[in-house]
């Protein structure tokens, strides 16, 4: 019955493809998409009825150009007529740049992408795009799979473990469980493997065969050579700006326990009077009005969102490179440290030739990182913010204990990092650099966990302002001092032990 | 004066008790379920008004038949008219059966079940009440208490526990606690243990004295002798479908660490959604429309609900046997294995003689679980869900990355399941069959914790699409090798003492 | 620009500042409050925001004293007309006891407080403050920095920790760390260190420099000489009791693992109706009606509010001494015992002279708690408000249950004790009293995570019926039973290892 549905569907658009493009409301739908959504209507309602809700549905590209500047959302200069002066449906999006698209097909007469790129949305959004490039989030992927410590993270976690012999032998690893684990955050990188033709409900199709997909990912891995998917904040096929707005968008991989940043947003004041109040917020007018539309701020609200105060006057710009108003890089490997200056992290080296930002012994290396002027005029972005509801010394006494807190948890960091060297010393574990792994033991485990865990969790805690479980008893410096009474007493034993 | 007001009430209705019933809103209340509320109404306040918002309240059972098929949500064929005329009130639900009630008790004139049982429910609801007795979940007491190696974990956990000569004893467990914690979602087994008279401000009344109550667990075992109880998801007295259809039901008992179903959900791109537009969705409408009603699944979209597309067609036909489509068991005992032909697990039995549906080698008993064919339609009845948005790729790939990582952690289990045996075998714990309890030994724990958290938590970030935190770092995948490392470092430290 | 209009905002004032006050709406507001909101309002956009949006910027006192008993908020006899004839603005709440404010300051021509006391609220609310002093939050800053073995706890979790010599060396704290960490929650003391003056927008201003802020603890030690801060709850500058009614309030300090109330709530069948259909309930009106309001209650309903039946009969009388329904204090150090006498825990002393409420053996120091028929009272207030809906049966079977967890979980912390002792005993822990911190080994640790994890995990999740998953597996029964075997095997082997 569909088959037939779809079938009346297309004689029915045959008849009109000759003419200009249909006004549904005097918002204008390409052809194309007119065509598209004749079928997918009925395969893909969801898909459709969500992209009917959006502003994409709404307003041309050009139309959405004319607004003013602080209220426009798209940031092209120019733009062909044919594509701005249509909504941007499926063909909008889907079509661009095929020429670059590995996967692109050929689909009822068109050349279609399977995945719409940041190159692609970079049409419409230029400026946004190349800021996320400048994102150590654009690089998730290239830096967990091109950095030789990070990817021994990977195989101890995710690839087969044997039990043989009395060790653990950590066997092949499986691309099938990287992309339901580390790269579904970080994104896969995905490969055209050919092409197949099966049967559908209209008949023989042909469709690419992709490797590492599906995937959102803040890093993926485009088969167009592109970093980054715009959909893992901007959920297709709405694109809701206040679904990216909300905070549960981020806490699809800032929960925790690595990054807790929404476990500590939930619990502080600005959390909590988020919970309490969101139903009496407006999260979709831009610019985004301080104390009209929102009285807490969400995590879009600190590090992307173009705010203005209730006079109209800009409080921070728009950025989608989110490190613009960060000094520091909390969640550190293992130290926290001053945010690096390249978001390509996959090729850095310490003195140690180790593949790290900073030395073993907590001191981050110079060159890699911004300096204090940088991080000055980032943290002063961030106050600006701050300030509209908080007095100066307020904000200003909130980021001294924030940098003593990463301070001290270094230091913590650092004394394990003395434990542990000493089990590697002492031959009670395999060390660096005759060890392949230097996640693959209990012990080493405990040290991952101090940085990676606990001092995090700590860290974030105080950066958030909410220091009551998170900083203490909820992963936080309780487990943090414990892990270090662990390694002690391990060491101990074993010198008992072995003597 | 609550008193008074209360004696007054039953007056007033004894005038009116000979007439008809009263039409109120011309929606016709019993008589009997009048005189409830004439008291009810003062002594209980809280659940009168839910009754009062209500659909029981609003509808009356034979009006609610004459809905279209696809809107109705009775499923009998024949009711008497006194039961079919009048709204479910209090005396409609709570005087079924009171045969097989061995609670049943006289109360002012009428005989009265304290607890409404699905047995009860099946007067309107046959159909459901059929479909629930399918599952698991009503086996869920029973399934624990009668199946000796849960009942070893159960002791282990609930029972009192003594240090005495070095060693830990374990004592006689009491009732009072196994309610509290495991029964409290598996459900109690309710004894009438006697009536006993009290004071009331209606002066001296007689009641039930009941064991096990209150208790709302799913597999409860009810003193009609059916299994189950409605109100687990359909809390009382609203019976809201909404509440029904919100992930915050199932999450009372699948939320973690053992079934993180609720906490994946959460972190997943669905549960993202539904969090920031729940406020725009639909959730009483009959049948659900997808797009329409909703954009993004509930637990009950893709387990339990009648769903349509934009068209009207069904999609997935209601079903309150939860496992027809369910291909596989994540939450297995403890490998994930093929979902079992019979609900009742508690007489099963694997080649070793273990009251288990798999060896502790992996492999399921086969004439236990269902077929690969089986599996296939179960699949493929989720898969039409999942079409709606998402492409066939999209979806294919999906299941294999979900079969992949059952595979994966099952693997991981059987290699705990060796380094166990490796103690066993040693003497460095007390082994099968010599041990009367397996749970109740520092090693005996980490290999639990292998399959009961980290490799369901595996399983089920996989299986939601919700691979980020819960998959790796929040008592995933980074837990599950850990604890194998652990496992190795005990083994051999123990052997370094021992020799 | 933003000086120009402040500096023009003031000229425009000093022309207003001979006239009396000025009418907006019919609500007068004082000119001294006018003049602060004619610079703040561009200097602090969101809190000049946020108070238009709070009562006290609607009603003025005696106004609002006017209203009937029951839904009256303010709670004062007498106020004087020049404060209780103009809304609570800015000047009415920080010009208030200046003389007892060690941090008052010159500013503009008027003397002004930065921090608002329960001493300052008690002008207009002199019951609640009254209440809230009995109150062990009142005192949780003194009870914690004041109390010899909680400070051990805090030294041994916050302070530094070097590794030196196989040995882990705590040094001295800073304060800094406090603040971020056990004070967030507790409050900290805020002290003046003097005045600086700075540049500002409006040229030089002075302002008092003060150590231990910001903070909004429970328990903070203000400069005043009062504890407690009421925007811990009433968040500034809304105080909206929107907000504190509904349980993320709580949660930022109440989510645990420590005292998981929040996380327990959530899951059980009250927190899940909760947050199916908060959007229904009203959470403004006072007082607040059962049925009519709300169906189900959070943390205030149960603690704090003033709650009426649909006849309008109160059902509980609203407190801020939050003990007054409470029999048990379920977070016991290390015991749960009965409610203590007295909120000021700081000098308790137990038969071994330990500044604790309880002995090492459990018992509670009678003179020092509560008595049976006191509990009795309390717990006979609380079930008035569970009776609402539920049957008396039904309650008074959860209290037995609630009881029973308590003598379960601190029979396991009895054992728990007594392990910890033999390692003391035997010279593998240094024990009391020749240790000056019994939170620093490993084994100290795990006694510790027995009671103020598990125990307390257990006991929240009977006390609120959450007791799926807090019960059992996330931090509950099972793991409670695990550190059992955990430290009996390192009490094995330390044995072996020593002889």
């Amino acid at each position: 019955m569909r088959t037939i549905k779809i079938f009346s569907s297309i004689i029915i658009l045959s008849l009109l493809i000759a003419s200009k493009p249909i006004i549904k409301n005097e918002i204008p739908i390409s052809e194309e998409t007119q065509q598209c959504l004749s079928c997918h209507t009925s395969i893909h309602p969801g898909i459709v009825s969500s992209w009917e809700n959006s502003l994409h549905r709404k307003i041309t590209p050009l139309k959405a150009k004319e607004k003013s500047k602080l209220e426009r959302k798209v940031s092209f200069e120019n733009l062909e007529p044919e594509l701005g002066n249509v909504v941007v449906g499926c063909y909008e999006c889907h079509s661009l740049n095929t020429d670059k698209h590995q996967e692109a097909f050929e689909h009822n007469g068109f050349k279609i992408n399977v995945i719409v790129t940041p190159n692609d949305c970079a049409k419409c959004h230029p400026v946004e795009t190349e800021q996320y490039s400048k994102n150590i989030m654009a690089f998730a992927h290239t830096n967990l799979v091109d950095n030789p410590v990070y990817t021994q993270l990977m195989k101890a976690v995710n690839n087969p473990h044997k039990f043989e012999k009395n060790k653990i032998i950590i066997g092949e690893g499986n691309k099938l469980t990287d992309y339901e684990l580390c790269l579904y955050c970080h994104g896969s990188k995905i490969e055209v493997k050919g092409f197949k033709t099966r049967e559908t409900d209209l008949g023989e199709m042909s469709f690419p065969i992709l490797e590492g997909w599906p995937n959102q990912g803040v890093g993926r891995v485009n088969p167009d050579g592109s970093r980054g998917s715009c959909s893992a904040c901007h959920t297709r096929h709405t694109f809701s700006i206040e679904v990216a707005r909300k905070p549960y968008t981020c806490a699809e991989c800032h929960k925790g326990p690595d990054v807790p940043a929404f476990k500590v947003y939930e619990v502080s004041k600005h959390g909590n009077i988020f919970s309490s109040d969101k139903h009496k917020y407006n999260f979709s007018d831009v610019p985004w009005k301080i104390g009209k539309d929102f009285e807490v701020p969400t995590c879009a609200t600190c590090h992307i969102s173009l705010v203005v105060n209730s006079d109209g006057e800009v409080i921070a710009e728009r950025t989608h490179q989110m490190n613009d108003r960060l000094a520091w890089r909390l969640f550190g490997v293992p130290y926290s440290h001053p945010h690096p200056v390249n978001a390509d992290l996959s090729k850095v080296k310490n003195k140690q030739g180790l593949p790290l930002i900073v030395e073993l012994t907590g001191e981050p290396v110079s060159e890699l990182v911004i300096s204090k002027d940088e991080q000055q005029i980032r943290n002063s972005r961030m106050k600006k913010l701050c300030n509209q509801c908080h007095s100066s010394s307020w904000v200003d006494n909130h980021f001294v204990r924030l940098e003593n807190t990463i301070k001290e948890t270094n230091n913590i960091t650092k004394e394990a990092t003395k434990i542990l060297s000493e089990f590697w010393q002492r031959g009670y574990a395999k060390g660096l650099p005759q060890n392949e792994n230097i996640f693959d033991e209990e012990i080493e485990r405990m040290w991952t966990s101090v940085w990676l865990y606990y001092s995090n969790s700590t860290r974030f805690a105080s950066a958030m302002s909410g220091g009551g479980d998170y900083g203490v008893f909820a992963e936080g410096r309780y487990q943090l001092t414990e892990t270090l009474y662990k390694m002690v007493d391990k060491l101990n034993q074993k010198k008992n032990v072995k003597k």
